[in-house]
C-alpha cells in the first residue's frame, strides 16, 4: 500500500506538535495554552446543546450563528467570516485553495514551522526568508510569485509585531495571497483588520489563545466574502461540530471577560520578562502570550531538559542559521513564580 | 483575489449537503440521521470533560483512548485506528495521501457524490463506473491505474452491500489502493474487516449514523498502523476535539447501546419498505438506515416538494443516465407513520 502513497508525503516527517502530556502534574508553559479557563459563558453553551438532544444532528455547515458574533465582535460582515476546525484547518483551506503541485509557498523565519509541512502535504516548494535581526521584514522581498505568502503577526516564536504600515507595503509589494495569521493578535497593541480592503490579505485567527480553547478546535479567517464562498467549496462540508460551535459562539459573545484573562496575562508578561533579563537571558520585547529568550553564553537545551525534568515544560526551537532558545508561554503568576524559582537554581 | 485561485477551485460547483433546517418543525428525514440520542454514556463524558478544566488545553493528537476503544469493540489493533473530524476529514486525508494533482479518483455510480467534489478540490480526474441493474460492480472494472477507488458499502443512495468475495475479487482486481466506505455497515448483515488483509484496503466508519453523533463529527479509519502513521503526517495535528474525542470514546464503549437502537432501526425499515412497495413505490431492500424508493409512473421532484411544503424532508436525487428516486431516512416508528399518512394522500 505505501509505494501507491504520493512522493511528497513519504519524503516529508511530518509537523510534531508540543508535547502534551495528559497527567496534570506538569507544568506546561510549552504550547501557549491560556492558564486561566474559557469564560462560564461557554460551559453554559455547551450544557445547552447537550440538554437539547442536538448531537445526533448534522451541524450548521455554515455556523451563521458564530459568524454573526464574530462579525459583531470584530465589526465586519458576517459573511466575510470562514469557519475552521482550529486555525490549522483554515491554514489548509487555503493552502488548498490558492497553491497547485508544485506551486510556491513562502514565509519569513524563524517562524511557525507549520507552514513548511502544510507546503510539503500539499507537493510545493516552500521558500523561506530569514527576518532581519530587529525582527522585521527584508526589503526588498526577494521572493516573487508565490501562490501563498504566510506571515504570523505577532510571529512564533518572536512574539514580534510588524507595524501596520509595513505591513500595507509588504501587502503590495508581494501582490499574491497574503495570509495574516493573527493567533496571537489578541495579545498585541493592534491588529491587521484595516489591511482587508488591499484585496490580496486574509487574517487568519484562533479561539485556543486569547479564548481558552484549544481543546475545542476552533479558528477562523476573515476575508473577502467572495473569497469565504470560494473557501466554502474546500472545506469539508461540515467542519465544526455543535459543541465547538456553540462554545465558540459563546466565548466572541463575551469581549469582556476575554480583555479581562488578557490584562491578567500582559501584566504577567512584564513580570516574567523583567525576570528573565534579571537572569541573564535576552528577552525579545512580546506582543503574544509567550516569550522568546536566548543567552549568548550557552546552549539551552541542557536548561530545556532540565526543566522537564523537574516538570516544567516550555518549547524548545533551533532554526538552521539563527540558533537556539526558549519559548515560554505566559502562565499565572503562580506558575511563572515556580518556573523562575526552578530557572534561579540552574542558571 | 480570486484570480489566484487555483482554476479547479474556480470551476467546481462545489458539494451541496443535505438541507439542515433549523428549527425543530421539520421531519427531517433527508441525512440519515439516527432518531435514537446518543447513549447516555456520551452525555456523561462530556460533562466529565467540562467539569476537568480541559477546554483550554490541545487535545490528544492521536486521540489514543478512542483508538483502544475502537481497538476493542473491532478487535483491531489500536495502531490501525486513524481518527478524524467525521469521515469526511478521513476520505480528505487518503485523497491527498494518494492522489496527486491531474491524478484519477474512480466510484461506481450512482453513489456518494462528494467523492466527485473530493477530486475536483485535489484538481484530480474522476471517472465513475455505473453498477449493474442489480447494483453490483461491473465485471471486469473497466478503470484501470486509479489512485484510489472509492466504494461505499452499503452505498448510498440504494442501501445496497456487495458481498463479500465480491469484494475481496474486486481488490484484487484493481490492484490500488481501495477506500471501503462502511458509513453505514452498522445496519448491514457483514462487514469488511476481514478484507484488511489484502494489503491495498483501507475501511472508514462514521460515528454519525449508527452512533447517533452527526452533531460531534467523529469518523475513523482502519487500516495497515503503516499507513495509518502516513497519514497522520497528512491531517491536521489536532484534528479531533476534546468534546468530540470523549463523546466517541464512550459511544465506542457502550456496543449494547448501539445495538438497541439499530435493532429498532432495522424493525421500522422492514416495516417503511413494505408500506412504500404497498403505495406503488419500487423499494431496493436495504442494508443501511434509509430507503432508496423509486416509481416508474411518474417523476419524483414533485412529491419531495410536496412532502417539503408538509414540513417532511427526504433526499431526492437524479442521477444522469440513471434517473431519479428518493432516499428516505428511516426514523422511529411515528416519524415514519406521519410520512405514510402523508404518502398515502398523495399518490
Amino acid at each position: 500500500m505505501l509505494q501507491h502513497l504520493r512522493p511528497n508525503i513519504r519524503a516529508m516527517a511530518g509537523y510534531v506538535p508540543g508535547e502534551q502530556p495528559r497527567d496534570g502534574v506538569v507544568l506546561k508553559l510549552n504550547t501557549n495554552e491560556n492558564p486561566y479557563p474559557p469564560s462560564p459563558r461557554v460551559l453554559a453553551a455547551v450544557q445547552r446543546v447537550l440538554h437539547e438532544d442536538r448531537l445526533r444532528k448534522y451541524p450548521d455547515p455554515i455556523g451563521r450563528q458564530f459568524c454573526q458574533a464574530a462579525g459583531r465582535a470584530l465589526n465586519v460582515d458576517p459573511d466575510a467570516i470562514l469557519i475552521g476546525n482550529g486555525s490549522d484547518d483554515i491554514l489548509t483551506i487555503l493552502t488548498r485553495a490558492f497553491v497547485p503541485e508544485g506551486g510556491l509557498m513562502a514565509s519569513p523565519s524563524p517562524s511557525y514551522i507549520l507552514y513548511r509541512t502544510l507546503a510539503e502535504i500539499q507537493g510545493a516548494r516552500f521558500q523561506c526568508v530569514p527576518f532581519t535581526p530587529d525582527w522585521q521584514l527584508q526589503k526588498p522581498w526577494p521572493v516573487h510569485g508565490a501562490h501563498l505568502t504566510l506571515l504570523p503577526n505577532p510571529n512564533s516564536p518572536s512574539g514580534t509585531s510588524i507595524a501596520l504600515p509595513d505591513l500595507e507595503r509588504f501587502a503590495d509589494e508581494i501582490g499574491g495571497p497574503l495570509l495574516l495569521d493573527e493567533a496571537y493578535v489578541d495579545f498585541a497593541d493592534h491588529d491587521s483588520l484595516p489591511l482587508l480592503n488591499r484585496g490580496n490579505v486574509v487574517i487568519t485567527r484562533t479561539l485556543s489563545k486569547s479564548y481558552s480553547l484549544a481543546g475545542i478546535r476552533f479558528g477562523f479567517a476573515v476575508a473577502d466574502p467572495a473569497l469565504v464562498r470560494e473557501c466554502i467549496k474546500v472545506k469539508d462540508s461540515y467542519n465544526c461540530d455543535v459543541l465547538s460551535l456553540a462554545a465558540a459562539t459563546a466565548a466572541m459573545e463575551d469581549q469582556d471577560y476575554r480583555l479581562s484573562t488578557r490584562a491578567r496575562i500582559l501584566a504577567t508578561r512584564v513580570r516574567l520578562t523583567a525576570a528573565l533579563q534579571q537572569l541573564g537571558f535576552t528577552v525579545t520585547p512580546s506582543q503574544a502570550n509567550f516569550v522568546w529568550c536566548r543567552r549568548a553564553d550557552r546552549p539551552l537545551k541542557p536548561l530545556y531538559e532540565e526543566l522537564k525534568r523537574r516538570l516544567i515544560l516550555v518549547r524548545y526551537m533551533s532554526y538552521e542559521g539563527y540558533g537556539d532558545g526558549l519559548r515560554i508561554t505566559v502562565g499565572t503568576d503562580e506558575e511563572i513564580d515556580r518556573l523562575l524559582a526552578e530557572l534561579r537554581q540552574l542558571v
